[in-house]
């Protein structure tokens, strides 16, 4: 498998188009999952490298497990997200980030590619996998977008488990809070600063696309946000068409970054109608969406607009595109085969 | 002008697509509007109907002026729309429905097709235009979406008018919401139903798409949701992509109806994609996605996935769709020439 992976990026670096950051379409794959975008140029440390690959690679084998059964999709996108949430390692679920009121507030949604059907929460502090309560939010109300104590009162009524706030908090997310604030104060203050201010944030949302015996496909994302977002800030994880969508016939799409950008520009949408309507493939679209439309956007500042896709079509060809130095990502075949990338490596 | 529009309307009748409801494309329009969709069957009171005649036209008006005046579309959106809000005869600020909870929650967002910059807000009680708020989300945040009291702190920081929640309550909207609760309560109970029962909900919406002398095409919604909607739900009014999109060269959308299937759909996006990758109108655009694609959709009840959108071209080409008996719609010329249309007079 490697040698074959190997042989496809060569070639493609043969054609010239190696200098934007995608990966050539891996076909056979039934599950892929991101964990995030990250820094190349800061090289993990060996401890922390081996806990995302270990995570990463139990959240594929459980998605894969669901497929076996027979399981749709939807189930695998759901076990995979569960295993990121759970993780500590990731922006989702216990180790999200902080906002600017110190709070971790959490955001989710997911989409069933059959049926068209999503669902979404955002702003919860409570719900201790928020990518169940965007499921129960799908299959059990008769909306799409639930947001804050809303929400929250009813995944606790779906009986879902609910978690006291402290339960998401980590040491290092803390800290990372803690320097962020301080680095703010350092910068040049102007009129609005407050509000004008763009910082780079820790990534780390988290996300799965999978397709199931049927052919019927699904997705999902789930994210803490951004560090020391403004509290009750909503990002594209939760917004179905922008970090999410799911389509039968189409592709499956979960997204991460700078979610601003991903909901002026209607990432995953803009995919799935490029692949429909104007008959390109997945890897096409992805990279016309992350690598052309993106960093052609207005930019306030130079890291604005960064972020990634990951797409896994109807045949089950798994790609994604990537406008900046790492994503962290992994997918799994039908035969069991998975590959886990973080950085380049 | 009225016998032009009657002579569009019956050369197309001629063709055969009147059965679907939509308005053919008037040409040298600079603001479009739209109060929501209606029911035909339920003549409008004639008071109710010259208040909202009035309060259209005014709207109309305001941002002509505005559009005269040299100033960008954004503020012919934001003029529109303010009257609208204002007056209590729509379902957007003073007029807004009701939650389960008794409480009037708002939702807007806008769109500049120049910048593709965009800002919206969601479950708001206190600021008392919302489209203003979402106009400095835009400009005066590096967010797009904020939610709840993060965007209620936001908007009383930029300076905006707080007002106190009572100011939205109106007695009709009141009566509405005892009436639903009365009627869900004689409905059949199945499990889950308090989630699963869908109402036929009072529209009222409004929303406005204006292009100016540069052409730069804005688009704005802003709506108080669904009477007996669970508190801190959102719908597709503050969804960038969904209740409203703008993209200069291509459309300026609002869209209003059953927001689920809006977001589920990305409908205001959708429009955009088909006209750029699939090189149709702004007509056969809106026409698929609001005629075709959404009754298409999974149907729990006949009265799902119902809706309009209102739709301005880059070259000042104003249309609608529509698959409800009514569309509360009008727009004004260039020379300001006025046409505003409530059920089918």
């Amino acid at each position: 498998m490697s040698r074959f992976w190997i042989c496809v990026f060569m070639s493609t670096t043969a054609v010239g188009i190696a200098a934007e950051r995608f990966d050539p379409t891996v076909p056979d794959v039934v599950l892929g999952i991101h964990g995030g975008i990250g820094d190349a140029d800061q090289e993990l440390a060996p401890e922390v490298e081996k806990e995302m690959r270990a995570a990463m690679e139990l959240a594929l084998r459980n998605g894969h497990a669901v497929l076996k059964e027979g399981k749709p999709s939807l189930d695998a996108v759901v076990a995979a997200i569960k295993v990121l949430e759970d993780s500590p390692m990731f922006n989702a679920g216990r180790g999200a980030v902080f906002t600017n009121n110190g709070t971790n507030e959490l955001d989710a949604s997911i989409m069933d590619g059959k049926t068209k059907q999503a669902g979404a929460i955002a702003g919860v502090m409570t719900v201790k996998n928020p990518i169940t309560a965007a499921r129960a939010v799908m299959e059990k109300s008769k909306h799409v977008l639930l947001t804050g104590r809303g929400a929250e009162q009813f995944a606790k009524l779906q009986g879902l488990e609910i978690v006291d706030p402290s339960y998401f908090r980590t040491e290092h997310r803390w800290k990372a809070l803690q320097e962020r604030i301080e680095k703010e104060k350092n910068q040049p203050a102007a009129p609005g600063a407050a509000f004008q201010r763009l910082t780079k944030v820790e990534y780390g949302t988290v996300g799965a696309v999978a397709i199931d015996h049927a052919g019927n496909l699904a997705a999902g994302t789930s994210t803490g946000g951004m560090t020391n977002k403004m509290f009750n800030r909503v990002g594209d994880s939760p917004i179905i068409g922008a970090g999410t969508y799911a389509e039968n016939g189409v592709a499956a799409i979960s997204c991460t970054g700078h979610g601003e950008f991903f909901i002026r520009y209607a990432v995953s949408h803009e995919i799935v109608a490029q692949m429909k309507y104007k008959g390109v493939t997945a890897l096409e679209a992805a990279d016309d969406v992350i690598n052309k439309q993106l960093p052609s956007a207005f930019k306030r500042k130079p890291d604005d607009a960064e972020g990634a896709a990951i797409v896994l079509d109807k045949n089950g060809g798994f790609t994604t595109a990537y406008n900046y130095p790492a994503l962290y990502r992994g997918y799994i075949t039908k035969d069991g085969t998975i590959r886990v990338r973080l950085n380049q490596k």
